[in-house]
């Protein structure tokens, strides 16, 4: 069989009726006019209700914030671009232009984007039921290895729910210098919580990641002050 | 039947077996523990999904961006919000404490959470088929009258695919004074473009608004300028 007809990839147990689709799946706008973005569209919105569903049923306590933040670990980029690495899709990718492929080099969000276009073929070629068996075989051992829904809160939430669970006031974050030149400021955010005495500071290139690094500093405190 | 038994809701064509499910899906959390927030992640997904295979059917030659702005349009709160009040749905949800019916008053957000509530209660009841076509029925007028890709797109991208498909330089946005206080800083922008000898100043409460109406108002001079 050429290249060309090929009608399934190592690693995702589909056969194609329709050969095309996987080819165009397979294929980055770089190499072609028949390339995959479309296909991506459709399988990022299956992939992200397809992991809603199953996170909805196997965490029945979680709430949707919870939910919300689990699933994004599952379906960002980086998860969705080692899976790709894991089945080798990078040698089925056609890439134009040899800068893609530029010391063998693939851009995660590329693989990332070429697993859900096949995710987005499958449906059209097999139905819904064809692409919820890939995408939760795809996944399996990562929704079977998440961490607690706690543990995957940014630090600023955690003391926020920290503290409102007893009964204190919010913290209250300060931004107390800004320096550097435009290109590289820096952000020094200081942060107060009634439990603490003092006030912590921290820095960072944004705001927000100053205040999330006082915050996870003012967590850090809190937990060495009280006994477990 | 009393209403805690309530199967099914006027408007939706839709009878559930198992009424608990509706209930909890009108049941917002002022109300009850057991309320509508879960359903809503399940539903939200659905959502996506289905308005997204349904475009990607409908509009064979639209590519992923524009696929993206179409769907956001359906799918956003003001939408779903507008189709709740159609159907009366403020008259069946279930809220807790005076304030949040205060005037007859229902926020946006809480319509819309509550549709898609209905949508992910719908799909536990009855499956993928029978939510799929709710969604459909409900969207059915919307998807039907949606303006071409081109006009949803906002100003600054507009001006900047008329300049590359013309190849010229991209636009030069530039900042040109802020005033006012904290809380009510004004930003003025500057559009400088290769096709116009002037540059197009623009004023609003955020920098991405100033270059957005700069954008809209080079537009415009283009508009004028050239022959239809």
């Amino acid at each position: 069989m050429s290249r060309g007809q090929t009608d399934s990839l190592p690693g995702f147990a589909y056969r194609f009726s329709d050969p095309a689709l996987l080819r165009q799946a397979l294929t980055h706008r770089s190499h072609g006019d028949s390339h995959y973005e479309r296909l991506e569209f459709l399988g990022d919105a299956l992939l992200n209700f397809v992991v809603a569903e199953s996170l909805y049923h196997q965490r029945p306590h979680v709430n949707e914030g919870d939910l919300s933040r689990l699933r994004s670990r599952l379906v960002r980029d980086s998860t969705l671009a080692k899976i790709a690495q894991e089945v080798d899709l990078g040698d089925s990718l056609r890439l134009g232009g040899g800068e893609l492929k530029s010391g063998g080099y693939l851009r995660e969000s590329i693989l990332a984007d070429c697993l859900e276009a096949i995710i987005g073929a499958v449906y059209l070629d097999g139905g819904f039921e064809s692409a919820r068996s890939l995408v939760l075989r795809l996944l399996a051992s990562r929704i079977e290895s998440l961490p607690d829904a706690e543990a995957l809160k940014d630090p600023k939430t955690r003391l926020q729910e920290l503290l409102q669970a007893r009964g204190l006031p919010l913290p209250k974050y300060r931004l107390v210098a800004e320096s550097g030149a435009d290109h590289a400021k820096q952000f020094q955010v200081a942060c107060c919580v009634a439990l603490l005495d003092e006030v912590v500071e921290a820095s960072a290139g944004s705001r927000r990641k100053a205040e999330q690094a006082a915050a996870r500093q003012v967590l850090a405190r809190l937990d060495q002050a009280s006994p477990p």
